[in-house]
C-alpha cells in the first residue's frame, strides 16, 4: 500500500509522520523537533527530517504556518522569517534524493484536509475547520474540495473583522477575530476579568498578578467549576460563535470542527459556543442540521493532513 | 438559437426578460409590474409572465428576494410573506404550459451570476457580486460556478456582524455589516451626520429635517462637491471596504463586483471604497491585483441572470 510523509512546520515545533493513505490516523514514523523563537528552521532541515522518515521514494506533503500561494511560496509568516519568500516545494524537492512529489499549504488547510477525510467531518462537503492557537488558523472544505481561492490564501477567517471599533491587530486592522476568539483571545479576556476583580481562582493560579493569567489558567479553573473563569469561558465562547454565524452566514457550511489545545476542554467549551451560535447565526430555524464539532485528531491533524495531500493531492484540489 | 426567460422578483417589483443565450444582454422581450408594500406576489402572476415573454416552450428562470434551499424552495423573504414555504419550482412549473425547466435562485445570486458571465466580473472564477441595495445581497463564484453551500443560502455577507456592539439588526444580532454599508446604512449615516449639525446641503433638500435625509440626498449632494456629503460618503465608503476586507480574507477572491443603485456614484463611490479597502485587508501587498469593479448591467441584472441560468444551469451549479 503507498505510504507518504507529512511534515507540519509551526511556530514552536516541527512534526513529521509516515502513514499509509489507506489508514493514515495509524502513524508509521514520528519524528518532531523544536523550533526556537527566531523561527530560524532550514530547508535542509525540513528535507532530512523527510528523508529520515521516508521508507523509499515515497511523496511528501508540507503543511506550514503562514500564507502559501498557488505556486508554493511562502509569502508571509509571522513565525518563519527566514522561509519568507522561498518556493519551499522547490527548495525542499531538490535536497530530496531521486524525483519526488512535494506539495505545499498552509499548515491549518493541512489540519482541516485531515479532519475532512479520516476525523471530525469526514461526513461533511461544506465545512470549516478553526484552529483556537495562539492566533486562529483554517481551512475550508467546499463541495468536498479545499477551497484555495485566488492565490492560496483561502480559510482566513481570524484576521475578518468583528469588532471595528476594538483593539488594533497586528495585520493593521482592528477588532479582528483571533484578538477575541483565539488561545490569546482567551488570556485577555482573563486579564482584563482579573484587572476588574473578577477572577479569584486563576488569579492565584497566576500568583496574584492579574496581568499574568492566561487562557491556561482559566482553563484549570473552568475545569475545577469556579464562577469566574466560567463566566470568561462564556465571554469567550461568545466571541468564538460571532465569527462562526459570520462564516456559516457567509459560506453556508453544513459544520464547523473546532481544533487545537483550547478543544481538551470538550463540553466546557462547546455548550456555551453552541448555545451562542444558535442566537447568532442568521436562520437559525433553517440551519438545525448545522453541527459545531470538536477535532478529532489532535496535534497531529497538521502532519497527517500534509501527509493524505501529499499522496493525494488530486482528491484535495479541484 | 436557444432562448430562455428570466424573472427577477424583487420587494418592490418584477421585472421580467426574454433573451437569446449566445448574447443575453440584448433583451428581445421585457415585462414589468410594481409589488405593492404587502408583497402581494402570486404564483400565477408569475406564470403569466413567464407565458407572457415566452416565444414557444423555452426554459424559465426565477431570482427571487430570499433565502431559496436547493429544493426551490422560499425559506425566508422579509418582503415576500405570501410566497414563504412555497416550491417556487414547482408552482410555477405546474402552471405553465407543457413540460418546462424552471430554475429557482435567490436574486443576488442570479444578478451575480449574469455579471460573471456577460457583465464585469467575466475574467474573474473567484469573484463576489455585492449589490448596495436596501440591505446587501450578493451571490458568490467559487471556481468559475456559483456558490451555493449546504442549503443553498451560500452568499449572505450582508448578516456578518462588524461592529459587534453597533445597532441591533432585524435578524437578531448586532452590528451586521448591511446596517452600514447597505442604501440603508447610508441614509442612517447621513441622518447621523445632520443631527450633528454637520451637513448643510442634503438638510436643505430634506426639508430641513435631519429624520428625512435619505441616501438620495447625499448622493446628490455630493455630487455637487458638498463637502459633508462628502465627508458622509467617505465614511460610508469605510464600512463598505470593511466587509469587502473580511469577505476577501475569508473567501481570497479575484475581485468584488459592486452593484445596486448606489453604484451610478461612480468613482465618488469607488475611489474612497478602493482606499479604505487597501487598507482593510489582510496581506495587501500580496493581493495587488485584486478588483473592486462597478456591475455593468444595472437593474438588469437579475432577471438576465435568472434567463441565463434558466438555460444553462449545468453551467452555474457544480
Amino acid at each position: 500500500m503507498p505510504e507518504a510523509v507529512g511534515i507540519d512546520i509551526g511556530g514552536t515545533k516541527i512534526l513529521g509522520v509516515r502513514v499509509a493513505l489507506s489508514d493514515p490516523t495509524t502513524v508509521l514514523a514520528e519524528e518532531k523537533v523544536g523550533v526556537d523563537r527566531r523561527g530560524d528552521v532550514t530547508l535542509d532541515s525540513i528535507a532530512a527530517m523527510a528523508t529520515m522518515l521516508a521508507d523509499g521514494p515515497c511523496p511528501v506533503g508540507v503543511g506550514i504556518a503562514g500564507l502559501v500561494n498557488r505556486e508554493s511560496v511562502l509569502c508571509d509568516s509571522p513565525h518563519l522569517p527566514g522561509l519568507r519568500g522561498v518556493n519551499i516545494r522547490d527548495e525542499v524537492a531538490r535536497r530530496l534524493e531521486g524525483p519526488r512529489h512535494v506539495h505545499v499549504l498552509n499548515d491549518a488547510s493541512c489540519a482541516a484536509w485531515a479532519e475532512h477525510v479520516v476525523g471530525a467531518a469526514r461526513r461533511y462537503d461544506e465545512v470549516a475547520c478553526i484552529t483556537l492557537g495562539t492566533g486562529i488558523g483554517a481551512g475550508f472544505v467546499s463541495g468536498g474540495r479545499l477551497q484555495q481561492g485566488r492565490h492560496g490564501f483561502a480559510g482566513e477567517p481570524g484576521h475578518m473583522v468583528v469588532d471595528r471599533f476594538g483593539p488594533p491587530c497586528a495585520c493593521g486592522r482592528n477588532g479582528c477575530w483571533e484578538k477575541y476568539a483565539s488561545g490569546n483571545g482567551l488570556a485577555r479576556l482573563g486579564r482584563d476579568a482579573a484587572a476588574a476583580g473578577r477572577l479569584q481562582r486563576p488569579m492565584e493560579l497566576a500568583g496574584g498578578l492579574a496581568h499574568q493569567v492566561s487562557g491556561e489558567h482559566i482553563a484549570h479553573a473552568a475545569r475545577e467549576g469556579d464562577p469566574g473563569a466560567l463566566a470568561v469561558l462564556d465571554d469567550f465562547a461568545g466571541w468564538v460563535a460571532v465569527g462562526l454565524g459570520n462564516v456559516v452566514t457567509i459560506n453556508d457550511l453544513h459544520a464547523v470542527v473546532l481544533s487545537g489545545g483550547l478543544v481538551d476542554l470538550g463540553d466546557l467549551l462547546l455548550r456555551p459556543v453552541e448555545r451562542a451560535f444558535q442566537a447568532d447565526v442568521m436562520c437559525a430555524a433553517e440551519r438545525s442540521d448545522v453541527k459545531i464539532l470538536l477535532a478529532e485528531l489532535g496535534s497531529r491533524a497538521g502532519a497527517i493532513g500534509a501527509a493524505i495531500l501529499g499522496g493525494m493531492p488530486a482528491r484535495a484540489l479541484a
